[in-house]
């Protein structure tokens, strides 16, 4: 895992614009919210997912890059003072502290803009229709169907009483649909059958929720050293999370379950799919 | 030109979404950010230039859309407290004043995202190259390189003296770019050759600025009841604009020439283009 990760910063290093011109501190603000920490999540289902069906390492470093772009736009955004208002991330400073707030605006904007530059790109790969199919998912798992709407209901969640199966939906919208569009979009680069997309499909909804749950488990009793954020800011903000409605017990035990319920989707793939099942795993059993 | 605007209005009013979900306020300051008002300079744009080559109205009409969702959010961004702070645009509340400033965020951000799954999908062209083309064209437009760069330039430009050719640099970055993507949107859709490729676009960079130069003298000799916003903005944010740095005379004056210039370059396509000269005409004289 750590020699994919560090390939993915590589690429993302290489992609990111990087000048001397008079907006250079744009640039710089990209360079910063994409680079120095992160776990790399989505960019590994990409790498791992390709594999599965032969696509050349290439192409799909620059589809890991492209969604972790989206990803470090969404963190950018969601920090900013008038959404979480986030000092730190990753034990940094957020994009607004160490640049302005109308900077970290911009360069979110820049980044989502960018993933989908990439993507359109004939290095990406030699099909146009796979192309197209790659932007056309993208927008839709990060859009007002999906991340973003997601993000929504998150900040309406601080002020309304969610139920369980609303909660469950708002995680399936805000990371579960990009998610599943990293663990799916080695399919689409490999024009992998439907039983194959599928299975990649069930495995990352699942992955998704248990990743969530591990989320709000960690902002109870993880520790800020090793997380690098603060402990309770959940609860401080009054949102309900998985935690919340089913004690930390039943929400350990329902990632746990969860993580299982994903490798069993993988069963498909043999062993080959041994790295997405050992990722399920260590997605619910993480300190960060 | 009023049949044109009216059509266009009817695509986006049909292409936005709009739902009773818990997250329907996102679609509504989506909707209310795009629709009531706007003078649809880049998708009139677009539905000429297409024109030209015999596109197809349906496809001309959701590129059309997809350039005014990027604009759109990009005037509900610039509207923004950390960035111009502007409460009215069009003579209404900006987004964030309708709404709160994080859903005014985040209808940017999804209005961004689907102008690219608009492009990405099937029904705007059946060639899967021009699909790709317009997504990494306007992604190239409105990006780093593009708007979002000329809007950094454009809040540098607050503290620091910028010289003509800065300021013209900025310029076209910020609001040259897009209305250049615009305008030869038509020829990509149309597969047409280099020359009148080049032709559009030499004909949309002259015009460009030409609306800008305009634009920095309807914030001095402007009416708030016809331009929807107060008078004298730019000078007291401290903006050097062309009319601030040329004097308002020779600011009218190449503004009128650059409209003529732009007429021009349109010579190759005969009276066929008769309609995008009168427009050049028009953005020089308007009153708003």
């Amino acid at each position: 895992m750590a020699e994919t990760v560090e390939r993915v910063e590589a690429a993302i290093n290489h992609l990111l614009p990087h000048s001397d011109l008079a907006e250079g501190m744009l640039f710089e603000a990209m360079r910063y919210g994409c680079l120095g920490g992160g776990k790399r999540l989505r960019p590994f289902l990409v790498m791992e997912s390709s594999r599965l069906f032969g696509v050349k390492r290439d192409c799909a470093l620059r589809v890991a890059a492209a969604i972790e772009f989206v990803h470090c736009y969404s963190l950018i955004h969601d920090d900013l003072p008038a959404m979480d208002n986030s000092d730190l991330r990753r034990g940094r400073p957020t994009v607004h502290r160490k640049f302005e707030e109308a900077t970290a605006i911009l360069a979110g904007d820049a980044l989502l803009t960018y993933a989908f530059e990439v993507l359109a790109d004939h290095a990406t790969h030699e099909d146009p229709n796979v192309r197209c199919h790659l932007v056309a998912s993208l927008a839709r798992s990060a859009g007002s169907h999906g991340m973003v709407g997601g993000q929504m209901l998150d900040l309406m969640a601080e002020h309304e009483e969610f139920a369980i199966g609303a909660i469950t939906r708002l995680q399936r919208l805000k990371t579960g649909e990009l998610i599943a569009f990293s663990a799916t979009a080695g399919a689409l680069l490999g024009r992998a059958d439907p039983a194959h997309l599928n299975a990649l499909k069930g495995y990352a909804y699942d992955l998704g929720l248990a990743f969530q749950i591990t989320d709000d488990l960690l902002d109870i009793d993880g520790d800020p050293a090793e997380t690098g954020k603060p402990v309770g800011q959940d609860e401080e903000r009054g949102k309900a999370t998985f935690v919340s409605m089913m004690g930390v017990e039943r929400a350990r035990a329902q990632a746990h379950m969860l993580a299982e319920q994903a490798c069993r989707h993988l069963d498909i793939f043999d062993e080959r799919a041994d790295l997405l099942k050992r990722l399920a795993r260590w997605v619910v059993e993480r300190r960060a």
